[in-house]
């Protein structure tokens, strides 16, 4: 497959992310009321904030650390730590991103973990903590040996192109159970108002973001030159001591 | 990638497929009054028993037919022509799903298209006819030349594995939709009546179906050798001749 030029893919990639968060953020400003950290339905604005920019924005932007050209040429631990750290943020927003939903739901008296949204949801919460678990003890702590890093790394690289569908799909359905929740008077979801309009474009652009970030993983002219066994032989401990 | 056998692997994929089928007919016919054509909510009902036979099991069975190791021996040509009747089966599924939620929304007056579910879900669609219509004229018929089969190939191969993750979040979104819109009085989504906890099941299991596919696609060892150019330069017409 003839591949674009990276950088200027990234940088391209790098807008619709931050178009991705930025439309969150006015939709949640503009027509659900603010934010605000206190149980109310201000809080739980939060919640599809952090989600998209964590489970979407960040974990796609580290999903493609190793495809950077630099990242092939000299150590790889930085490059390492460098996904370590950002994937690390992702699990912290997307914390913070439950604890949004789960304190307003709780304050107003609404059930938790009904709707197939909230368990596709914290499945995707729980698989993406797994990996990066996982991930930290097998590929940068020293005790994980090299024939089990080995075994590990294509199932780590399958999760990685695996959470993100489910990461969409769930970013899908919780905007559209949010419009269907919200939109009721005076125009109703189904009259298609300008609150509609614009989160179901939100929600389509999530999903270009997402597919680009699968189709520049699948890309095999950006996949990291292997000669293999030397890198998931470098831990961070080892290197440290 | 240590890989499974090929076979029993199958048969447990064909088992939940045939059990995302038979859980969509069962919840449509215990909970929602059953099956008609005639532009009633239970005419409907066909759309996600069409949609999730179509565009989930059908299609993910379509996209796994050169995995069979059966099919690296001799003439690819049958294999490419089962292929290609798998996927149009799902596409002629999936246009009579799209019938149906149509007819019903228009003689019961509910506006079409509105909700963010439905644009994934037509999108989905659209993407997977253009798929089905340029695979067929590229691979099949004899007058697309060869340097655009060999590039157009792994760009095929990406849509079919980037397709499937769309009919699973169109999947999840519309059930989760169907629940919020059907689950009111006397028990509502919130309390979890024995309803929605079968659909919600019902959409986890439609998930691990998918990620089953991708993931057998993913896997190296199940991959066909490819000595290349000469399969791609057997088209339907060319052998008939």
């Amino acid at each position: 497959m003839p591949a674009p030029p990276f950088i200027p893919f990234s940088v391209l990639l790098g807008i619709l992310g931050i178009l991705c968060v930025a439309l969150t953020v006015f939709w949640n400003q503009k027509w659900r009321g603010g934010f605000a950290w206190d149980g109310s339905a201000e809080m739980f604005n939060w919640h599809p904030v952090l989600m998209v920019t964590g489970l979407v924005v960040l974990y796609g932007t580290a999903a493609l650390v190793y495809r950077v050209p630099r990242s092939w040429e000299g150590s790889k631990l930085p490059w390492k730590m460098l996904h370590a750290a950002l994937t690390l943020a992702a699990f912290v927003l997307a914390v913070l991103g439950l604890v949004a939903v789960f304190e307003f739901h709780n304050k107003a008296g609404i059930p938790n973990m009904y709707s197939l949204h909230s368990w596709l949801g914290l499945a995707t919460v729980l698989l993406f903590s797994c990996q990066w678990l996982v991930g930290f003890a097998s590929f940068l702590l020293p005790w994980a040996p090299n024939w089990l890093r080995a075994l590990y790394k294509p199932i780590h690289v399958f999760f990685g192109s695996a959470i993100l569908p489910l990461a969409m799909a769930a970013s899908i359905s919780g905007i559209n159970e949010k419009l269907f929740l919200s939109l009721k008077n005076p125009t109703p979801y189904s009259q298609l108002p300008a609150e509609a309009w614009f989160a179901n474009i939100l929600g389509m652009l999530i999903l270009v973001f997402g597919l680009l970030v699968l189709w520049a993983l699948a890309m095999p002219a950006w996949k990291r030159p292997e000669p293999d066994s030397q890198e998931t032989q470098q831990p961070l401990l080892q290197e440290a001591s």
